[in-house]
């Protein structure tokens, strides 16, 4: 008799966006005249520039002849799309990675799920809190996290790295020892960026302790300050302890066309053992390759035009989040994120919960944000706000919360 | 200080195709004079047909424009997708599936590595000898499996299912009974297809020993003959005991655009818990859904237009099919599949070892084909032969194979 993997059960309710979703459905079928706006989920809404478009029409275009027809991409990624990454995004930088320690990838929410696959099941991994939800699910489900206290909302055996106000939402290093340490910078959801200095740390710390750091940088389009990181292997002997996860989405917009990457130096190993071979044997075998179409619109972003087109792209979303944080901040909310991001992290008033605030926006304002406590306790209290929605109905929806 | 995940140092060398690329560079760079037909791993030539072009442009359009452009998809896929899968995959063939059991991937490669996943590490799994690595590699990475004889190829807590000349490749129900039953009709790599009746006994099986099928009909398209079912949906009962998997890559031509779905039927249940929540959960959690322009390309394949076009592809390969399998039985050799399948499965001459056979076609006829052992123990002294070549390299290269 066939049984589940009962780790699965373990987990509670749903996915916080689906439950918000779920939330503004309701609310919609009942007030159907009720413009809301919706500052919630971190989905872009400015169409594809056009330099990735004219990539997606000559790429489409060669899919429909026989000589220029491509099937099966390589395991890795097409080199044209990897060697413009590495170029780019580290030899520019001044990081030494190479063409062929980039795993291409349908995105780097998939990678942050499957990346733990790799490591022995009994790892014990450190989370910030609060925390992207996919990072600690995906290891509920492998079985190294013990049993949810639904009070608190937090999972035993797991290490959690509170960010508040107290510690400007970085986290302090840990005082057990972890084997995997997820960071996010600039953070998601708190928007909280490090400094390299801060970084280097951690670095440090992982080198030290024998752990593995996985570090999400999908929003680092939006550093505007020179002493925080683009990558970690901005830092010195990254490459001997971290993994880097890297996304399309919020830079150039392809969270509807599905691309990101992850950077595994090939002298990272774990007893003996190499990370890049074992995450390469992964790929070859669960994994068959992003679109041919879609890594050609990956390389457009590298082209000049591309460059200049993204470039007004994040400055367009920029301008959303400081008038988000400019302007609540003027209404009297405690805000923070933003600066180096497209996250605005804001305190709720009054000591309200994060969905009785989340309520009170829904219903009160006709705005959708993501409350909090979705991402683990110490987001209890907090509400994140994104840039990613249009400049009119950015202004709109803050507007209507300084109104209330 | 982190560990590996041990399961992954138990996997013996590098994936089939990987070792069968590398063999033909090396070969290549001896002989770069040499034209070198390849007919070994399963990867289409055909450009994408008109309509799925056509679909792909304007959907690419819609990118461009902010009233049209899409985000982040639906989790289970688009509606229009699942819908037309729905209507024309199992309703049109009197199947009830409805759409939302259809959930949307990157493939059924990708969905037939995760799908091991929602059930529990000490299911046993039971697979045809020989099979698509796959299947067996992905459940060596989760820890399903014993130790690997190295002798015999074969994995310790694997049930195999030897599918031999003796049973015309069809295996037999197993003396052990299995948690998770691996089929794949029309058979990857023998060719074999299944009649309703005897799946039918496959499916009675699976509900009287409370074990699940997982059944991958990635080749159905190429079924000729009327009591080869399409689906495993058409058996009585599937709906109790079955998931199918399903690809755009061999009707369609999609293997470097990466479509294929995965069908749950919503109650099937395994101690209570519904199987269709799980995936659901894992789909929710791990993955972010297929590009937009690639479900709108999926679309157009069930158009009038991409159905008379697709018509043509399918019989364009069927007829590289017949000449492979005609022209090898000609000349001498055993053959079988090729029928309801774009695979010919031959059994190598006088003895040879299915690599020395490999080796010998590569120098000898500068042919790629894929050595059956690859497969499973039950592959060794077999070869397969794709019909996804053009047809005139296909004819060249039945041609030179006669000739030797």
């Amino acid at each position: 008799m066939v049984k589940i993997n009962d780790n699965y059960s373990k987990l509670p309710g749903s996915y916080l966006f689906s439950t918000i979703g779920k939330k503004v459905r309701e609310y919609s079928g009942l007030h159907p005249d009720k413009k809301i706006i919706r500052l919630g989920i971190g989905d872009v809404t400015l169409p594809l520039a056009p330099a990735i478009i004219d990539s997606l029409h000559s790429a489409v275009d060669e899919m429909g002849k026989a000589e220029t027809f491509k099937g099966y991409a390589p395991d890795l990624g097409y080199e044209f799309l990897r060697e413009a990454i590495a170029e780019n995004d580290y030899r520019l930088r001044g990081c030494q990675i190479a063409a062929d320690e980039i795993f291409v990838s349908d995105g780097a929410k998939c990678d942050s799920g499957n990346i733990q696959e790799i490591f022995s099941t009994d790892s014990c991994i450190a989370v910030c809190d609060p925390v992207y939800p996919v990072y600690v699910d995906s290891n509920v489900m492998a079985g190294r996290t013990g049993d949810y206290d639904s009070d608190m909302g937090t999972w035993s055996d797991v290490i959690y790295m509170p960010c508040t106000a107290d510690n400007g939402f970085l986290p302090a290093l840990p005082k057990e020892t972890p084997d995997l340490i997820y960071l996010c910078f600039p953070n998601n959801p708190t928007g909280a960026a490090v400094t390299k200095a801060r970084l280097q740390e951690w670095v440090d710390y992982a080198l030290k302790v024998g752990a593995v750091i996985l570090y999400d940088a999908a929003y680092e389009a939006y550093i505007t300050q020179d002493d925080v990181p683009h990558s970690i292997y901005e830092c010195q002997g990254a490459r001997g302890c971290a993994i880097e996860l890297r996304s399309f989405s919020k830079n150039a917009g392809f969270t509807g066309l599905r691309l990101g990457f992850t950077v595994v130096p090939k002298e990272l190993e774990c007893g003996g053992a190499l990370l890049h071979s074992l995450w390469a044997r992964r790929h070859g075998t669960k994994y068959n390759g992003a679109p041919y179409i879609v890594q050609r619109a990956g390389e457009a972003v590298y082209s000049e035009a591309g460059k200049a087109q993204l470039a007004e792209q994040i400055a367009y979303y920029r301008k959303n989040a400081d008038y988000i944080y400019n302007g609540l901040k003027e209404a009297g909310y405690t805000v923070s994120g933003g600066v180096n991001s497209p996250y605005v992290w804001l305190k709720t008033p009054e000591g309200m919960t994060s969905w009785a605030f989340f309520d009170h926006l829904l219903e009160r304002a006709n705005v959708v944000g993501t409350p909090g406590s979705g991402f683990g306790p110490s987001g209890e209290g907090y509400f994140r706000l994104t840039a990613f929605g249009s400049y009119e109905n950015t202004v709109e929806a803050v507007d209507r919360i300084k109104a209330l």
